[in-house]
């Protein structure tokens, strides 16, 4: 073993045990106890905004040397009201119900034993995740607010910026009497550490990769961890032959346009072979500069239209691009959906309430949408009031995760000697 | 590719495939189909128990033939008593309310938005389970009731009265009107059959692992389908200082001795130094002819102890066995408890209503009694009516699982036409 192998292990040994040990403090700390460390976290972030920034600047440097895009720089950087907006995020956390301690049920057994299934901590999440140094603050204070332990693991990108933010977050712990130990960062970002961190069954209970397709495969494929799968959304707009002109029309051009860079943006257009305004659709889609793609009874319907590859049907853009598909059926539209999509947001834009319905149970996602955008599934929009990223697997979580997300149950009997 | 291998290759996918297109439509068919077909496998049982009796005394020749231990050949045996049994369980799951489709919540949005989160089945779930046939039936059962479909994969010293309890299960399923793809057997029980089938993510939403401590390591380490672990228990009875004497040897002996091959029996005895009673609570255990081992300070106590060495306090003796440790406090005993223990039931006998409480939040465990023997976690005691196995872990299912554990979620969202 090298003296470089000795030092990564080391470093996550020792910042997994000191998680661990604080995780068991702060899983019973009180609601009141969390929010103060959370308002003391806002008020280091605007203290401390100069050496922030300082840090910042020198990630952002070496991302213009090392030739990052401009999307990538723009996402790495911090500036005042980025900042600010943190320091913000943070106290509107303290609002929001604790939810550590609810009691979810609570029964009586016919031998007297008394049951109740309470919600706990999970106890150490691990988050791993790419540029975005505002992520690092939000999953720490998500996790603190639910009395975890949280280990991260950001990108080599920004590890000044997340190395300075953790050093505030752990100064203002400290200073509110609250375990500093309870949020880690791994400083070493080389992948022979994020492997080992994936399989670290003793320390994590669970993992959550945040960012791209490749990083959340790369975590699914590796870990042992259990792992929380966030992300890809291929989601459709499916218009029916009910479906009023206008609201197709709005819905499919927001859905698509409004930031196409996200998970919950439509990649594909369904509609039914009896609606009548396709080429009106795919005019106005164009209009606002959005390259389209089409099977041939679109390409045949429409000006400019590009035909589409059974590729473009499972393809993620996360541009101004998309792929418009004529269908026969609600039940046709359901089977491509379920064949080609992502499980995340799907929509139906229709008159018909039988439609939507059959729609609605037919289709397979975290959320289904009748007359409405797919853009809404987020933690905010769903009332959620914070969200910790929006899963896209079945098993404990499912859509945008709020805190509850962060929590799992026990179940506390009482007895009077009872025996089975 | 040799043959043997496009053979195994083809077998999974072409029973994933079915699976999969099963699932969709059973997802969607009401209670009373669900349970017409559990009736008529319940009935295909008892009409076809000579055909299942001869392929059981296959396996358990084999069985003998290659050394089986008692035990295990026992749990391979099935006769018309087990038979009955299972035939009944598929009656008495007819009674338990369908979760599928229950509203878990409804809420509105300021902006007219109506949002309902129901509950849906998984969709296709797999288990990899060893020599019980009644796992075949029982499980199978449980998936359909929730309108999954289940790829079975059981041992090969099982393979006989796997394959007849599944043919009486499809032709059962078909006779009912119900698609008897819904249910599948992985035929070829080699390992490198599972291993692919550990990474079916395509088909399978879940893998829920039955059996030996290793089998479940060998999935956890392996797969990439999300895994509900089960099983292993190194549970403790910790006997605080006011702990009632009769109560204590009580709960003691029979969370030891009712069933010592079990997850749910104690392994581990910590007792407070001050409780007066170790001498004979140690005579209880070995007058039940249990194997104790124990502390410097139990060795001290009592007669006839064995020294337990540092190994013993994380075994899983699964025999009449047990370690027993004196401690100076209750947080020694849950400190000793979250170190060692694997999460599973953990019990105080105390007179004293704070250090009960103190135990129960401390103690990181599915079930955490007081004054009750760690034997009642089981899915038929706390009364959820049916049990898939205990899950040890924390995401999505923790403690036995019933039906809803078999479930997830879908947000069904409502609008006007809205747009973020």
């Amino acid at each position: 073993m090298t003296n470089l192998q000795t030092t990564q292990a080391d470093e996550l040994k020792i910042k997994g045990k000191k998680a661990k040990e604080a995780a068991a403090v702060v899983g019973g700390l009180p609601t009141s106890l969390k929010n103060e460390a959370l308002k003391a976290i806002s008020q280091g972030l605007l203290n401390q905004v100069p050496a922030i920034l300082d840090a910042n600047r020198a990630d952002l440097e070496a991302g213009r040397a090392a030739g990052l895009s401009a999307s990538l720089l723009d996402r790495l950087m911090l500036d005042d009201a980025r900042i600010q907006a943190m320091a913000d995020a943070l106290i509107d956390l303290t609002d929001l119900a604790d939810p550590v301690g609810q009691v979810l049920e609570e029964w009586e057994r016919p031998n007297g034993l008394k049951l109740s299934t309470v919600r706990v901590p999970l106890g150490v999440v691990g988050i791993i995740y790419e540029a975005r140094p505002n992520v690092t603050v939000d999953a720490a204070a998500l996790c603190l607010k639910t009395g975890n332990a949280v280990i991260l693991r950001g990108s080599s990108s920004a590890i000044h910026s997340n190395t300075a933010l953790v050093n505030v977050i752990r100064e203002s712990l400290g200073s509110a009497g609250f375990p500093e130990d309870a949020v880690q960062l791994i400083e070493d970002t080389s992948r022979e550490t994020a492997a080992r961190l994936f399989r670290m069954d003793d320390v994590l209970d669970v993992l959550i990769p945040r960012g791209s397709a490749k990083l959340i495969r790369t975590v699914v494929d590796n870990a042992t961890v259990p792992v929380i799968e966030t992300g890809a959304g291929n989601c459709h707009v499916y218009i029916d032959e009910s479906a009023e002109k206008e609201m197709a029309i709005r819905i499919s051009v927001n859905a698509k346009t409004q930031r196409p860079s996200v998970c919950n943006a439509a990649e594909k257009i369904l509609i039914h072979q009896n609606w009548p305004y396709t080429a009106e659709l795919i005019a106005a889609l164009q209009w606002e500069g959005v390259v389209v793609h089409g099977d041939d009874n679109a390409v045949k319907l429409a000006d400019g239209v590009l035909v589409a590859t059974d590729q473009d049907w499972g393809l993620e853009y996360l541009d101004l691009e998309v792929a418009v598909k004529v269908v026969s059926s609600t039940e046709e539209a359901i089977s491509h959906i379920n064949a080609y999509g992502t499980r995340h947001s799907e929509a139906i834009v229709t008159a018909s309430i039988p439609e939507a319905s059959k729609f609605q149970l037919g289709v397979d996602a975290a959320a289904v949408y009748h007359n409405a955008s797919t853009r809404f599934t987020d933690g905010f929009e769903f009332g959620f009031g914070a969200e910790l990223g929006i899963s896209t697997q079945k098993l404990h979580a499912r859509g945008p995760m709020g805190l509850p997300a962060l929590t799992s149950v026990k179940t506390l009997i009482s007895g009077t000697g009872q025996c089975k």
